[in-house]
C-alpha cells in the first residue's frame, strides 16, 4: 500500500519541502529506509545516520534542514515534535492496509441472551460473555476472551486474544487489552486468625478509563470493598501486576514488570521503569519518575526522578562491595572514632 | 440483600452491643460506610476515623467500646480478632447474594469420556478436560480452562477462567485458582553439553495442599524426577513464579511477583513481601518474613525478618552514593590506613 | 515401561560397565532410586549419596569408579558428562511411555481456509488459527491456543494448552512453547505529545530460531518497525518479558522472572539468573552471566560474571546499614578529610 506524500502531509500537518507527488510505501528507521519510504530524526545523537539515509523524505525539526541540507537530498517535513509525528505517520500507514474488522458474534462464541453486544462489534471464537456484560460499538474481542458479569467494554476498545475480563470490571472507550491480561481477579486478602489465613471477599471492582493500554499477561486486581481505579490515558507495559484498590492517575505509564502493592494511590503523569516496585499505601505525587529495579518504600511528595538499585560489577568486586555494605554501619562508627581520635590529636598541638 | 445484624452475630458469633433487629446490607470501610452498613476497627491509628463513622454497626476490640462510645451511637461487635471478624462478615453478606452454580458440563466443553467429573460440578464453556482427569464435588471450573491428563482437583475447588492446569497435577479441597495461572509447566531443566542444551523431561507433578490460594498469572512448574509439593494453605498472589521441585510449607503467604527458584525448601507460616526472590536449593526456616525487594542468596536458619534492597533516593543523591558503592572497599582500605596512622601518630605522643 | 540396559547404552552411548541384561524402568534422584532404577552423579558434593544409591546403574564420569566401588556394587554407564546422559537418558523414557499423538485438526477448532496446516500435526479443542498461518509437520498446538494471522511455526514445534502466538510471528523447528506464553503482543512504544501518549503501530513480527524453549506466561513483544529476534537455542523461563526489538543470541539462557527492555542486543551463550532486568538499548557481549536479581544499567562489552544485588540482612541490620547508604558519599567526604588532617598531622612531625 502506498500514499503520495503530499496526502499525507496534507492529513497529519506539518510543513513539505519537496514534491508531493513522491510516492511512499511505508516507514523504517533512518539506516534500514529505501527510497520509498518516510523516516524520522527524533534524537540528535542520531543526525549523522540521518544525512546518509536514503529515504524519500524526512520527518524532522526545522532547526536540522540546513545542516542535512548537504547530504540528504529527500523530501522534509517539518513539525514541532518529529517523534510523535512519527507515530501519527504509522498510523496512518497502518489505516492503509489494516483489515477490516467483521463484525458480529462467531458462531462459537458464546453470549449470555442478557449481555448487550453492539452491532459493530466483533466477537472472535471460542469468546465467552457473560449474563448483563456491555459490549461498545466498534470493539473487537480477540478469541478466546472473556467478558465476566456485568462488565462494561467501551466503544472501539480491542481485547486481543485470550484476554480475561472479569465480572464488575469497566473500561472505556478506544482502550487496547493485549493478550494474556487478567482484570479483575481476586485481590490478595486474607485476615489471620490463630495462624490460619481467612479469605476476604473481593467485592469491589475495576474502573478503568478511555485510552487506557494494558500490556501482555499484566494483571489488575479487583478492589476488596470499594473499586481499583485506573485513570484515563495510564500506559502499562506487560507483565505488571496492580494490586487491589490501587489508584493510577491519568496519563501516568509503567514500563514491563512494575508491580504496584495493595492501596497505593499514584499521581498523574509520572513513569515507572522496568521492575520498579511500589509497597502499598503509598502516595506517589504527580509528575514522578521512577528508575528501573528501583523499590518505592515510602511516600513520594515532590516530582522528580528517583532510584535505588544496587550498581552492577563484576562479580569479584560485587563480592568485595557487597562485604562492606554488609559491615556499613561498623565502618562509620570507625570514622568516628578516628574522627574524634584525630581531633585530640589536633588540639594537643 | 441484606440481614438483621442479630443473625450475623449469631452465626458469626462475637457480643453483640446493640440492637439485634438492625438492618445491614453490606460491609465498608470506616469512612465511606452509610447508615446501613457494617465496619471494622482493625488499626488502631484509624480510631478517630471508628469514632466519626456513620455505620449502623462497628465490628471492634472489647478495648475500643470506652473510648469511641462519645461520639459512636452504633452498635459495637465485640471480638478479638475485628480483622478476621470482617473476613467472616464479608463471606457472610457474599453468600447471600451469590450467584448459585448451576452444576453441569456446558455444551461447547470438551470433556474426556474417561474423565470423572462430579455431578455437582460445573464446567464452564470451552473447557477441555483430558483423559483420567478427575474434578471432584461442586468444583467450578471456569471458561476456558484446561485440565490436564490424569490431574486431580479437589471438592469445591474454583478456578476462574483461563487457567491452564497440567497433566498429573493435584489440587485439594476449597482452593482457588485465579485466571491466567499456570499449574505443571515444565520446568526449566537443561543440560549443557558442548554449548548446546539438551531438555531434561520434566516427569514429575505438582501436589498441591487444601485450602490453597493461586493467583492471577501465577505460575508453579512440574518436578524433573519427583513432585513440585505447596502443602495446605499456602496462598500465593499474583504473577509468582514458583520452579520445579520446590517445597513450600503450610500457611506459608507470598506477595505478587515473587520468584523461587527450583528445589528450593520453604517453612511454614512465613511471608514474602512483593517482588522477594529466592534462590534455588535454599532452606528457608519457619517464620520467615521476607520484605519486598530482596533477594534471598543463603539459606535462612533463623526465624525473623530479612531485608536486602537499596533504599530509594531523588536521583542525583542516588548517583553519588552509588559511585561510593562501587569504591567500597577502596573506602574501607582507605578507613584502615587511617587507622594505621592515627595509631602510629597517637603511639608516639 | 521398561528397557534393557544395553538396549539403552546402545542407543545413547557412553560405556557399560556391568550386565547389559538388567531391567531399569526410569531414571530417580540418588537417595530415591530403587533397584529397578539408573541414577547419576553429576556433582561430585553428592559422591558419598551415589556410594550409597541402591540404584541399578549409576552413570558417573569414568574417574569416579575406583572410589566407588567398594560400596556400590551396581552397573555403571561411563560418560565425560554424566548430566547431559542423565537428559538424553530422561528422553529416552519419555519416548517409551508417551502418548502417542493424533494427527488431525479438533471438531471444535476455527481454522481458516486459507491456514496451512500438515497432515501429521495435531491441533486441540478450541484453538483458532487464522488466515494465511502455516503449521508443520507433527506440530501439536494444544487446547485453547492461538495462532495469529500469517503466523509460521516449524515441524515439529509444541504448543501446551492456552498459548497465544500472534500474527506475522515465526517460530521455527523443534520449538516449545508452555501455556500462558504470548508472543507478539504489541511492543510498549508510545510518543508523548503535549502530555498525550500517541500510539506507535507496531508493525514488526517476532522472529524465532529452532530448538527454543519459551517458559509458562513468558512474553515476546513484536517489533516496532522491524522484527524482535530470538536465535536458534534460546532457553526462556517462566513469566520472562522481552521487549520490542530485542536481539537474543544463540543458546542464551535466562531464568524465570527476567526482564529485557526494548531493543537491547544480547549475545551468544549468555547465562541470566533469576530477576535480573536489562534495560534498554544495551549490547551484551557473548558468554556474559549475570548474577540473580541484578539490574544490567549499561552495555556489557566483556565476558564474564556480573552482579549487582543488595546483600539480605536481618531487618535490624539493614536498616543500620541501609541508613549509611543514604549518606555514602558524606562518609566518602569525612575520610577525605580525615586523610587530609591526618597528613598535616604526620608532616608537622
Amino acid at each position: 500500500m502506498s500514499t503520495r506524500l503530499g496526502d499525507l502531509v496534507k492529513s497529519l500537518g506539518g510543513e513539505l519541502i519537496g514534491d508531493p507527488e513522491i510516492i511512499v510505501t511505508g516507514i523504517a528507521p533512518l539506516e534500514a529506509a529505501g527510497e520509498a519510504h518516510i523516516t524520522f530524526l527524533s534524537n540528535t545523537k542520531l543526525r549523522s545516520q540521518a544525512a546518509a539515509t536514503r529515504a524519500a523524505a524526512l520527518i524532522a525539526a526545522a532547526s536540522e534542514v540546513e545542516a542535512l541540507r548537504a547530504s540528504f537530498h529527500g523530501a522534509f517535513i517539518l513539525t514541532d515534535n518529529p517523534y510523535a509525528y512519527y507515530a501519527h505517520a504509522a498510523q496512518y500507514f497502518v489505516s492503509l492496509t489494516a483489515v477490516p474488522i467483521t463484525p458480529g458474534i462467531h458462531a462459537t462464541a458464546v453470549v449470555s441472551e442478557s449481555a448487550q453486544i453492539a452491532a459493530t462489534a466483533s466477537i472472535g471464537p471460542h469468546v465467552t460473555i457473560e449474563a448483563g456484560a456491555q459490549v461498545g460499538e466498534h470493539c473487537v474481542i480477540g478469541a478466546g476472551s472473556f467478558i465476566g458479569r456485568d462488565a462494561r467494554v467501551g466503544a472501539a476498545t480491542v481485547f486481543h486474544p485470550n484476554v480475561t475480563f472479569l465480572s464488575d470490571c469497566h473500561i472505556g472507550a478506544r482502550g487496547v487489552i493485549q493478550s494474556g491480561a487478567v482484570i479483575g481477579g481476586d485481590g490478595f486478602g486474607f485476615a489471620n486468625q490463630k495462624g490460619q489465613w481467612i479469605k476476604i471477599p473481593q467485592t469491589g471492582g475495576v474502573r478503568i478509563g478511555d485510552d487506557v493500554e494494558i500490556g501482555s499477561s499484566t494483571t489488575i486486581d479487583r478492589g476488596a470493598l470499594e473499586h481499583t481505579i485506573i485513570e484515563k490515558g495510564v500506559k502499562l507495559d506487560n507483565q505488571i501486576q496492580i494490586a487491589h484498590n490501587c489508584h493510577i492517575g491519568e496519563n501516568t505509564a509503567m514500563a514491563g514488570c512494575v508491580g504496584v502493592a495493595g492501596s497505593a494511590k499514584i499521581g498523574r503523569n509520572c513513569t515507572f521503569g522496568g521492575a520498579a516496585m511500589i509497597l502499598g499505601h503509598l502516595t506517589i505525587a504527580d509528575n514522578v519518575h521512577v528508575s528501573s529495579g528501583s523499590l518505592v518504600s515510602r511516600s513520594i511528595h515532590e516530582a522528580g526522578q528517583y532510584t535505588g538499585f544496587y550498581p552492577l560489577a563484576k562479580n569479584s568486586d560485587w563480592e568485595k562491595t557487597a562485604a562492606v555494605v554488609r559491615q556499613l554501619d561498623g565502618l562509620r562508627d570507625r570514622v568516628r572514632e578516628l574522627e574524634k581520635l584525630v581531633r585530640e590529636l589536633t588540639s594537643k598541638k
